[in-house]
């Protein structure tokens, strides 16, 4: 058991149980860092077949004295006995144990690909397998609060936005919803650090493959697209087009996107449209008119950082999007639906600022 | 004032008004970022002469929403009204406006350097200025609660240690006060990642200078010198001797000191002395044996993390102490200090755990 | 003198005397490190009235043994002598002192903005400052081989293109010249490494400020803008719209763009539309179609990479091009220019292959 | 065939035929970038088992346009038709192939540990397999030009030193040399950038888990120790007692080696020592006194940069040593090593300037 729990209790507030499945990655470490630190949240198990019986802490040295739990072969029973259960695995891991999971009581929240797609057929060919559990994706909630709240309020599950999705899709909607631009030709130029490609031992992701070094990655087709391109179809009410670029950054956390789209109308006050879009969401933050948000001022932070600018001489919004791709993009946004689904105060076990410089 | 203060005394604890002197550099964000999420710290006011005027969180965009404050020119008066007042300025300037603000009642707290040397001459040796404020010099509490607890907790005035003597000091500490290691030949090879040198516009320190490259600096003499000699003394009881070689690493937070020391005596277990030594200590984590602690571990966070090592084949201990510069190096160890002297939690707000990866 | 001249001498080359106005910036250091490997080369003059007296060697370690000259005070008389005469200053000095140095008979690469844009008036706005040089606007042969060989084979005048223009400008070079893009919408989505601002102390650019971080910078207006359209409108023979933005990158050297175009039918063949255009140029090379260059792959090279793309499901060509800012984006394209200048092999003292990893 | 051959057989240079086994890694690439710049090295064959039948310039695009070779099956027959071949393979490869191949005429450079220790026993002890090529051992010549000059130029085969024991041993040369320092008590305390552990999929060299951090590694024990300890030993001339401390830095290149040791007496002037003993080597640079070495400025280049301090107030010798542990420290010696061996200039090919910035 985490050390949260009685602590808390002791407050009289409600504390929950929760479980994680796949808890060595960096999503589950990251979701181990935000939950320590949450007080209406029991972290009761974490599992992982390759570390099973391995302290959490000795994987993770930050997290001694935060959480005495040792991994644990995953147990649908265990699980199920949990109020919140998350998966921090790898696509098709989720899949394969949701419907025996969903029998039970527990709510998950997969920050995997599996339910984010609507469309199976187009889930199996970006993904190249067949879907192991097609009759929860109509179920799934996407998870993305911003747009969302209330079906994630009482959703069975959740599925969590990926990074690149969460950073392009509340960069562009505030244009989408109000049809202010040209939504057959979006631009969506992006840059991640490394940390969102996990923590897998890949040659490409070594420190002396990109010290040093920047490039652009699956010009041709990346599998957040599709993704992307579903819930802009949402928002605009029409299919959208959307050229998606992803590059490589050398650092460890952090997304940029670059957003271009061309205006529909010239008279439109785009700084205020985005304030007012935005003006009761505790996680996006719309910075005055001509800022440049930095990656690093949300670094650890669940806030998502906007810009909005119009180079002169043309119709193009240029809309600048900044977030922690472990937080807002993967395990932060997923604690957020927790609050959500459980009642609790949105931002509770949120609010750290990013860490500066 | 920072929104933590309603908050806070709903619950019914002691809230403290807290001022901080020169709040524009690392040391002064830092301290902003870990009071604006301290239960019982009310931040009262923040000086800087040059951005007099300016909203915190417009020049440090990661603390919009917690802190509205603006910089304001300094006041002895609205100073002295605050239970608190960390300078976090360059040497010199606490000095300066130290026995005018000691006629009140606030207790203060010097991150810089000014108080910490007790043989004012050697101060004026090593910062060639002379000392504005020797009267107060002998009333400073070393602020290294691992030695000094008790009388940081009735002290007027603290020297809060530098970030390299920190990561020494504690480093070396179980060693010479259990007399084991010949203290005429400590040998402290310390790199620090540049954000220890402060928010200068300097070239050397420039992204372009400082990427892909390492380099030690200072070898002839370096400030922290004098003053991790002192504090050794005073733990081995007598004159110590130390080599002191600090390194820039490019990295923007973190301290990794290794230091050699020869052992006296060759039967003894040095894992069980510095586990016993520090078993108590909430911010000093003594790794299992065999480890080799990273700075990344506790980027962010206020603990140091320590590992004992003999290498095969001498009468070598060679210790492995990592912190990070601006938290337990700086501005956390302040705020453990200000816990100290209030009666407070010694971890309040001080509980975060680091950001891995 | 450079140790270079006695040496190819020998061997019955052509060697030049040369000269470097402002050579302490990363564009000087860099002139020094290609000329001081340059068969033909012999370096003679090298100016800087900051550091004047201090020998090269001290300032940058890298030229011991390369380079024994010391900076002396710009004299036109010395200058005036050598054949060729670098500008490696920030804008306005070559200016200031052009037209009394083109009495002489030097011929003249400025690698500062002074004499890119013909448009003096825009220049004017852009740079708020009057033209020192007008006169000679008109005589300056843009600097860019790729486009302008014979011209500047014969040139008095070389204006050295920018960093961010070379990249752009070679990457959509055959969509212009063939009419296959909509010119009135070109979207030019660039990184640079920090290199790129030079050897100023500026806060922006310290270490601690840029390191694991990433923004956007200029997106309202960036100088390089007006070069690039004007290049871009004589490529297409009409007027063009851009969309610039540029990014700061983490590392030391290298600039990525990522460059958006619509294309205007549908049946072509980009990859061999550009191998093709390509085929001759010694230092643009294609790479295979998919290809994802890497900025490290030209690190000290004067090569620049392209990979030509087309995302499905739409009409956008996707082109990404890489270089060293300091290498074709700056120095290396400068000795290039000096070889056509001087009737030397175009590849002479550029033959270093990039440095990975 | 590399692009040099023909080029330069028109200046009547001797041109030998070169293999490499091995080609793939790290160093492997560095000889490429090195030999396909040497006016007389024809790079004939390069083998490599997993890559067998690819261009070198897929794998590495910097080298297109200069290596048009293909990766091959290592072949006994075709290596040992080479006057020199290069082993660029993990230890224990060359142990395997060596003994056949040195029936032939070809002269071997073994850039891996598996003959640099003389004392086979310690070799399998370290190694933790049996040496496959005992007869070989005493046969082969320790490749560091600096002490074993003619024995090198005679050589059959030659075991390229460590990048850190290259460091280490240059560091201390001079004073073991001349008996100037206790011998029992030596600490190397070295830093690396993460080239130095080769081009494998390792969890531990992901950029994710090295960037913004730092640590040391293999206190216990690392390979390189009885390297080094052998070494020291023959210079001085008895027993050597050596801490061996290494570090990895968030870099891709560069070594940094701060070297500690007990002067035996007071009145020695150590510059001068240092800048005697190395005044005739054309690639360790002994910087003036007071230097503190980079290791940017010998990025790509074989220089290796000396500076040596002693701090006030004890009898500490402090020298701080810096390569490129790709050059000096392993491709560029080896290439040092071929130059010798063939009555090469010692500098041929090896003049590049470090890239700085």
């Amino acid at each position: 058991m985490c050390n949260t729990g009685a602590f808390v209790s002791g407050r009289g507030f409600i504390v929950i149980d929760v479980g994680i499945v796949g808890g060595t990655g960096y999503t589950g470490v990251e979701l181990l860092r935000l939950l320590s630190g949450h007080p209406q949240a029991n972290l009761k198990v974490i599992t992982s077949r390759s570390e099973k019986g391995v302290a959490v802490a000795d994987m993770y040295p930050n997290l001694r004295g935060h959480c005495d739990l040792h991994f644990s072969e995953p147990d649908i029973e265990q699980l199920g006995a949990c109020d919140i259960v998350f998966f921090a695995t790898p696509h098709g891991v989720a899949q394969a144990m949701m419907s025996e999971l969903m029998q039970g009581s527990a709510r998950i929240i997969d920050l995997s690909a599996d339910f984010r797609i609507k469309d199976i057929a187009l889930w199996e060919e970006w993904y190249g397998q067949s879907h192991g559990a097609p009759d929860q994706v109509a179920e799934a909630v996407y998870g993305l609060p911003e747009i969302n709240r209330a079906a994630i309020a009482s959703a069975r599950l959740v599925a969590a936005p990926g990074c690149y999705p969460t950073s392009v899709l509340l960069g562009l909607l505030p244009l989408l919803e109000q049809n202010l631009v040209d939504v057959s030709d979006l631009v969506a130029n992006c840059a991640s650090g490394v940390s969102g490609a996990g923590r897998q031992a890949k040659i490409d992701n070594l420190f002396a493959e990109m010290g040093e070094s920047f490039k652009a990655y699956g010009v041709s087709g990346h599998r957040h697209l599709p993704e992307i391109e579903q819930e802009l179809a949402l928002m605009a009410g029409k299919p959208v087009s959307l050229t998606f670029v992803p590059h490589l950054l050398p650092i460890v956390r952090g997304i940029h996107a670059t957003l271009y789209a061309n205006l529909l109308q010239q008279d439109v006050d785009l700084q205020t449209v985005y304030e007012t879009r935005y003006a009761d969401e505790p996680f996006v933050d719309v910075l005055p008119a001509g800022s440049h948000p930095q990656t690093r001022t949300v670094k650890g932070s669940n806030m998502l950082n906007l810009a909005v600018h119009r180079p002169p001489g043309g119709n193009k919004a240029v809309i600048l999007s900044v977030e922690d791709n472990l937080v807002k993009g993967a395990s932060g946004q997923a604690v957020q639906c927790m609050n959500i689904m459980c009642g609790f105060e949105e931002t509770a076990g949120l609010q750290s600022v990013g860490l500066v410089p």
